[in-house]
């Protein structure tokens, strides 16, 4: 393993890793920076490609519990110069610049032995949201995801602590608003919008059939743009008096239920 | 409405805002802080008494849209006063201290019309996933929460913000332990731990008698000491390669649940 030593917080890698940490983009093809150990082994394990592994020096030690490959270029830092490119308050040792897999349309549709299970983000707002949310995907057995424009990027650095390592495993596609319904409609693939009120209640709603659940941003939900292009509206009945669910929640239900009712089915199925 | 102006950052209101601000309590006989504009609008319309309320000079406007009571105490200040008591890094405009709701045991219990449905948080340490666990509780209508010690403050700013106003509705009650499972069991209240793993499957579970559910923390989960009292241990199937769901979304999934088999129920009883 071959340390190279770099001083300088004006060093083009450093600047780098600077740049897509703060304004993490939502394309696949870019570079993404990861911060913090956690991050970093768990991006490892999922198969990601590392480029660059930033470490403070005085840490190196923590590059002895990650499983590096021989070709991945390893940068020493003075602390300084490491805490003047992460986000986070409490300063990290360790970053990396890694490439995230490249995903496709087929990817998103799953196996042919299960129906495909799609979330599509509509404009989420919270980083938090949209990790958990991915997290949830993953747990629920969704096969991809879909990123609309005017939703915060799956590489922003919360987003990917909250999705637990999911982000680095669930095929995730960027794409315009026509380009996703166009492939959906083509591929048979019902769109269900997710409303707060004045919909068809989810325990009714089939979701054993392959099915996209779209989800809208915190507050303002879904789009009437979107909404009108949808296959069908749905809501998770609430009893009690409040006028929502938080969005990461609401998404994870509906995934939930999609879940549960794919494993009755085929229990049913089997007996 | 009478506004006194006060301009110093050691005021004895100021500096018990900045105390209640900043090390929020479990205990429900004490003073709430509340910042911004919208937990002091939610917090009025919920019905909280409210003592003193904080205004920046220059945003009184702010106070027209509110529906304050002539007994209210109104404080306007220079805003760095008021920025040097509050917690956001975007300072806000308004603060206020308020006393919340005395709640009690029979208050947790519901009406006898329908049964318990209590949420057990023992040991949660993030303030937004608290917040969500409780606007979750209100939505599926749980009759109450329980604060275990090692719970981050339902007072906490964050957890208020995240509950979007159900910690105001709800009664919650910060008891120990043995106070906690000592009541449960006089009520005949069902105790079921949420586990990661190996445990019996939510859809299994009779969730329409009463019970009250326990919700351990991020990470560690429930401790052995407080699993070993439960009545019984669940979990929630999750076909994905995951370790676990994010503990607002395990909570938040576990109340739909019941909510569901109640509202199933009752219709059938009805049918």
């Amino acid at each position: 393993m071959a340390i190279r030593i770099v001083q300088s917080k004006q060093n083009s890698r450093v600047k780098e890793l600077r740049a897509a940490l703060s304004r993490p983009g939502r394309g696949s093809a870019e570079v993404v920076a990861l911060e913090g150990f956690h991050l970093v082994e768990e991006a490892l394990r999922s198969g990601l490609t590392i480029e660059t592994i930033f470490i403070a020096q005085n840490s190196e030690r923590l590059l002895n519990e990650l499983r590096i490959l021989d070709s991945v270029e390893i940068l020493a830092l003075p602390e300084e110069v490491l805490a003047s490119a992460v986000t986070t308050e409490t300063s990290q040792p360790i970053a990396a610049l890694a490439r995230p897999q490249l995903w496709n349309w087929p990817d998103l549709l799953g196996h042919a032995s299960s129906q495909t299970l799609i979330v599509i983000l509509a404009g989420i707002q919270d980083p938090g949201n949209l990790g958990t949310i991915l997290r949830s995907a993953e747990a629920f057995g969704a096969t991809g995801a879909i990123s609309l424009s005017g939703t915060v990027s799956h590489w922003n650095p919360k987003a990917m602590r909250a999705s637990a390592g999911s982000v680095f495993r669930l095929p995730i596609l960027s794409v315009s608003e026509s380009d996703c319904f166009t492939h959906l409609r083509e591929s048979s693939i019902q769109t269900l919008a997710a409303m707060a009120h004045e919909a068809q209640p989810l325990s009714k709603v089939d979701l054993v059939k392959s099915v996209a659940l779209v989800i809208g941003a915190e507050g303002s939900g879904i789009s009437d743009e979107i909404a009108s292009q949808c296959d069908a509206r749905i809501t998770i009945p609430c009893p009690g008096p409040v006028e929502s669910l938080n969005a990461g929640v609401a998404a994870s239900i509906l995934l939930y239920e999609a879940s549960q009712q794919r494993t009755t089915r085929r229990a049913r199925r089997k007996a």
